[in-house]
């Protein structure tokens, strides 16, 4: 959670190098604070070295007159004149409260739950400045550095610049790794050295960034004798902080101020405004009824928006007094569309950003080859989904574009096996076979690859056919594989269910080959093609299935048998014969959309070891740049993309964005699957699957039906009365809530789990941000309710929204 | 152009701070690089103070045994010991040179040319170090910091780190500001500090970034006499640097080597690599024929790519000696697929995409809303090209899905006023009017949008009717209007030729429409509407258009008096009628696609005022980004807008794609936009407006017909034989190149201008990066080159450019 009160201005002062004024030009604004009539806390949490310790007494010492306005604190406090890191690792813990060397966590926390205290206290106007250690570099108690370990609180920047030799580079380095991690740097201080004059030249160079810097008069140098110091530094101070309440540091106050309110006045018109100029995707604007319909997302950190809620409050926003903080912590739990995967705003998916922006720019990429690109499209083809069967990336902007490629692929190839047999209109009545309840994406092709339907468009024309398939659920505690009656027909025992005991088993598809449920599909699958081919509307030219998971069409589990049984069917193997590689297709080309499913999202890299079958053509997106940036790749075999090659211009695959494979995305995209790669075979991953049985071997991790959430809750959830089924899978949660209705314009889903979106205080620590009350964000699909963390939640984080999650739920039961 | 050899190793040392031991580390570095039988040229570009000039002196009083094999050199000395920029400006200049304070590409090209003249010395194995003055961000001479100053050259970085107190901070900062930069960090090396320990902190935190440090003893106390100094200093380095070639100097040594020869292995392994993973967008692979038909791109700065040439250069790759950089300048002549807009890798744009990033990441958009989008929407809006009409942005990723929301938003408004009077049928059957030659992007649906053509596929089906229109050429030296015969014979001479006898009269639309040719016009698309209406195959429900110019069909230069008089039939509205604004759409929905010709692409900021009439509905994309990444946005009127608002949620445009308005792509666009609409009131602009007589009144700024290009130049080139005609517009340079068979699958402009894609040494200094030759990289459409500029191109870059193209096609004209 970031913090923002109305009546409390906080600032966070960092320095640009240590030794540079930090401590001085802090105490100097708590003085002028207090002289001009405000409460001023002064915090810092962190205090080494014994000249510290002395620097810290510039504002009690000093303060004088306002004594009983000004309030100074230290949390950690060191004898040693080293970075806290060190300082906390050689003395020991000798600090003012008596815990041992705090996690990022509970040093967070611990500050801001002064800085909550401090707001609570009905004084105002009030100030409060909290102070850092060292550079915005410098590590904290933890190791992590400064910069990083406040980002969760996110308050605005006071920056002290280093006035000496070398200190403009220092100056704007610092602001520069500030702005890496999205602070709001309100002012530039620095003393005005009137040697090396580094004020002239950062005053045009901030100016020109939107900065504003405040030159102030050094101090004199520091007399042997304490007394002498005393004088001195008093004078000093008389001097910047006069009783005229005129000069550099009152300039810098109003300026401050000005920051606080301008940004306090920002943020409470934002929702109107985005009424007025904003469309919003799949939004309804009539049901949008004001501004308190609008998130105002002012920061986001991990797993949590730090949203604006002065329109949400019961508090009316006139209120003379308002304690809580303008900002809350909102658990996103829809990971911002199924993009999140290691947390929003991770520093080294920035740097990622940058280093390729900084190199490149944007760079066309026809014929042309740069490394971000390269390496990602080896390392997807050679060690991600790609692994055993692609040979080529081609990469799009979106899920969309990345399945309107594949279909182009797909078309292509099959329309040039078929040759001759295929004049130009038939070739626009190719068309796919895939499932009901598909979704690939919201361009008009993709949506030609679908059902009609809700989200289809005037100009929609469904291009293929599509079978109803068998799904996956936990009912009451049992998991359940529900046939459409049309294939419980074909079965011996006529029966729509069928109990399967086991997640595990029920996704072991090289086992459940040999049963008769295989061969029943088979013979519906057989049967219900041959009708077609004698009378459909559209010559079959592709299979295109989303493996495991149907998304938007309602997170529908589908049997991963029945895909399989399908696929196999369509290339003409036996059931339960050995899944050979070809490099060839066989029948038609199978894409395999794993714009949602890929990546881990359900714990896997790829979908593609659960079904045991290779697609021709697979599309990933989303969780590909970690949730930062749009890129999406379609891998291909060698064979489809020889159905492009000729001497000919036109027969190549004339498609491609003016921003294809853009350096920064690709770049992120490889230091993603670092990253993820390896929390994939780290211990949180392990553990999660051993909670739910599954084993860490090798084969498993590729293979392994398991969750990040617990699996007691999800059978627990399946047996509520107002919930009809309940799946878990990686990161997903699916929960289908009992509605008449049904379907994409039900609001049932809704309507039971509203609650969730208010911020409660119910846990003795949140896992928020700074501890904080949160609320859950998360998003329906009528009466489909799902949860989605990222791949890095924590484990308190899950904890607690699996609490809020059941008490929300099994209250609405008991009640119903 | 970045600077890379074969036998010459060049790294660039920076430092943390200033007095962090650069140039004692970089000493060492010669020192040991000559004891290890090295050619070395030590570099110090800038030095100031008597202190550094001592320093300076580290090497060639030391360097003792190696005197012969050491070549040090300063370029420019002061002795003020102040920054760089302020001892130019204090002292006057008093350097080695003798030139006054120069400009940075002066400096850089002195720097260039130095390394150049050294790597073309035949001697080698050979290092180079060039020490930089201060830290990262230190002025110089001219003010701009030193990573700023340096970064056209692109040398490979040793950073020395900061090894004091305070030191982690500075040198984690300074590595960050590099790498927004994107250089390339080798090596980070600091002194070992036994009591603040940095290295201990800093070895692991880079590890994990996959950065190498190096910790070397540090040195002594400087002792007060020069002769004892001296002794002190000698006996420092032997033991740094020591007979036995161990320890850590050379151990550093050893990673810069390898460094080196890891960078050369992989550029080289580049092309073919990317010919076995890489499905290129637009590219027949078949007509690829090996390594040297891929543009390796190490990295960009400005307008100009720095591509690897080995694969190119007449000198067999395996020569023992190669004294050219191996990276060679090309002129990025299609502004990457037209979308550059400052230059690639701009760091105001780099800084403005990672402010973003690490304050939100990506946080979902729907019923959402952060700073970055709320600002870019309205600004559009109400100050951009939504300017008096628009009402609302809705974002999505790239041109053609910006078309796809704009088709969706025209078809329900057309569909709904339509009510009853249309079933599902014929809502299928809707079609859009638009002009022969248009391309609204890859995907189906906005391909849909277009008849088709070499570039649609099998799904494509052409809904709607495309006219023929007249258009607009220097031919001869002579401005003229191409009539289709179809419109000829409305006129009362039945010429196909019009000649107009000036650009900016062609332009003025206004004056034109009072003309009779707006009548035949008028009469003409009257008259084949109302035929097409009686007996065509869709029901029109929508005007597309690309104004003024039709990109990808070619750059057709459409006359702008055909497109106003076609939106006035469409609307109703009598000829030469005053454009009253209204806010309800009549006729049909008009959807101008701005992507290509809009944000100053053509001089303009928006071709509206142009045509004198708004849309109801626009795309916008490609520079909205500055050429950084992806992002489009729609802007619609409210009456639109307002076709969408039900209770009911299924009546939503249901349209979104997972990165909609991500913040870093729309904080970017803000950027651009400031940028460039300071540059479009700048002295650059007026110069270039007045060199086509072109007035610098606002009102001529909204309308004026100019280009960057040089008017005589266009003129030139349209009386050339081998050309047949010539048109330049804003930043876009256009020549149709004779050729009887023409069109896409034409190779003539290819084979004509192919000469200008070698690198050529023929200006005195040339304008790209560090004064290198360098090559042109242009596209071709068929018969068609066209030359694109950013739109803060340097005067120089276009008059050398102009320059080739000149001489280029002169000499082609005079040969056939």
């Amino acid at each position: 959670m970031s913090l923002l009160f109305k009546y409390l201005r906080v600032h966070q002062v960092f320095g640009a190098n240590t030794n540079v004024g930090k401590t001085i030009l802090t105490s100097a604004l708590v003085r002028a604070s207090a002289a001009k009539g405000n409460t001023v806390y002064y915090l810092k949490p962190v205090s080494t070295g014994p000249m510290e310790d002395a620097d810290d007494e510039h504002v009690q010492r000093f303060s004088g007159a306002h004594a009983d306005t000004v309030h100074s604190r230290c949390l950690f406090r060191f004898d040693d004149p080293v970075s806290p890191h060190l300082a906390a690792r050689r003395a020991g813990k000798s600090g003012v409260e008596e815990v041992s060397v705090p996690s990022d966590d509970i040093f967070a926390k611990a500050v801001a739950s002064h800085i909550r205290d401090c707001a609570s206290q009905d004084a105002h106007p009030a100030h409060m400045y909290v102070e850092t250690a060292g550079g915005v570099h410098s590590p904290t108690l933890s190791g992590t550095t400064q910069l990083d370990s406040y980002r969760p609180l996110f308050l605005p920047v006071v920056l002290v610049g280093d006035s000496k030799l070398g200190g403009i580079s220092s100056t704007i380095s610092s602001y520069e790794s500030l702005l890496l991690r999205g602070y709001i740097v309100d002012s530039i201080m620095l003393f005005r050295d009137e040697y090396y004059r580094n004020w002239e030249y950062l005053v045009p160079y901030f100016a020109e960034r939107g900065v504003h810097v405040i030159a102030v008069d050094a101090p004199p140098e520091r007399p042997a004798s304490a007394d002498e110091n005393f004088r001195v530094t008093e004078k000093y101070y008389q001097e910047i902080v006069p009783p005229s309440l005129q000069g550099d540091i009152f300039e810098a106050l109003r300026h401050l101020d000005e920051c606080h309110s301008r940004r306090l006045t920002e943020i409470d018109s934002m929702p109107q405004r985005s009424l007025d100029a904003i469309w919003w995707p799949f939004v309804q604007h009539g049901l949008v009824k004001g501004e308190k319909d609008v998130n105002v997302i002012d920061s986001a950190w991990g797993d949590y928006f730090s949203v604006y809620n002065a329109h949400r409050s019961s508090q009316p926003a006139t209120a003379r007094y308002e304690p809580r903080s303008l900002l809350e912590s909102q658990f996103d739990g829809s990971a911002s569309w199924w993009t999140q995967a290691v947390g929003h705003a991770h520093p080294t998916l920035t740097l990622a950003a940058a280093k390729a922006a900084g190199r490149y720019g944007h760079v066309m990429f026809p014929q042309a080859t740069h490394l971000p690109a390269l390496k990602l499209a080896e390392r997807l083809i050679r060690h991600g989904p790609g692994k055993g069967w692609a040979s080529r990336a081609f990469f799009s902007d979106n899920g969309s574009t990345g399945m309107e490629v594949a279909l182009k692929m797909a078309l292509r190839a099959f329309a040039l096996r078929q040759g001759e047999n295929l004049d130009g209109m038939q070739r626009k009545k190719l068309g796919v076979l895939g499932l009901k309840g598909s979704y690939h994406g919201d361009t008009i092709g993709a949506m030609d690859a679908c059902e009609e339907g809700v989200y289809t468009c005037e100009w929609h024309n469904a291009k293929g056919y599509w079978l109803e398939p068998p799904t996956v659920a936990g009912r009451n505690g049992r998991v359940v594989i529900s046939l459409p009656p049309a294939i419980a027909q074909v079965t011996e025992s006529n029966d729509t269910e069928v109990y399967t005991g086991s997640f595990s088993w029920t996704y072991d598809v090289g086992e459940r080959l040999k049963t008769p449920l295989a061969d029943f599909y088979r013979r519906y699958i057989e049967r219900t093609l041959s009708k077609y081919w004698e009378g459909g509307d559209h010559t079959l030219a592709a299979l295109v299935l989303e493996p495991l998971v149907m998304g938007a069409g309602g997170m529908i589990f589908v049997d991963p048998l029945f895909q399989r049984v399908l696929i196999d069917v369509i290339r003409g193997v036996p059931t339960a014969a050995s899944s050979q590689p070809s490099l060839q297709w066989s029948g038609l080309p199978v894409i395999f959309d794993e714009v949602f499913v890929g990546l881990y999202r359900l714990g896997l890299r790829s979908t593609i070891p659960f079904l045991g079958v290779n697609p021709d053509i697979s599309v990933n997106a989303k969780i590909l740049t970690g949730g930062s940036m749009p890129l999406a790749v379609t891998l291909t075999s060698d064979a489809i993309f020889q159905a492009f090659i000729s001497d000919n211009k036109v027969d190549a695959l004339l498609h491609g964005h003016s921003y294809t494979a853009y350096p920064a995305a690709c770049e992120v995209a490889n230091e993603t699957l670092n990253i993820v790669e390896k929390m994939a075979s780290g211990s949180e991953w392990s553990d999660a699957r051993a909670r739910w049985g599954c084993s860490d071997a090798p084969e498993a991790r590729e293979k392994g039906v398991w969750s990040f959430w617990d699996a007691q809750l999800v059978d627990a959830l399946s047996r509520l009365d107002t919930v009809t089924e309940a799946m878990a899978l990686g990161t997903l949660l699916v929960i289908k809530i009992k509605d008449e209705a049904g379907g994409y314009q039900s609001h049932s889903a809704e309507n039971l789990l509203n609650a969730l979106r208010l911020a409660v205080d119910s846990e003795q620590i949140s896992a928020a941000p700074g501890g904080a009350p949160f609320g859950i964000n998360y998003r329906t699909l009528g009466d489909v309710a799902y949860f989605m963390l990222s791949l890095n939640s924590s484990a308190a984080t899950i904890r607690s929204v699996e609490d809020r999650i059941w008490r929300t739920l099994n209250e609405g039961s008991s009640a119903s």
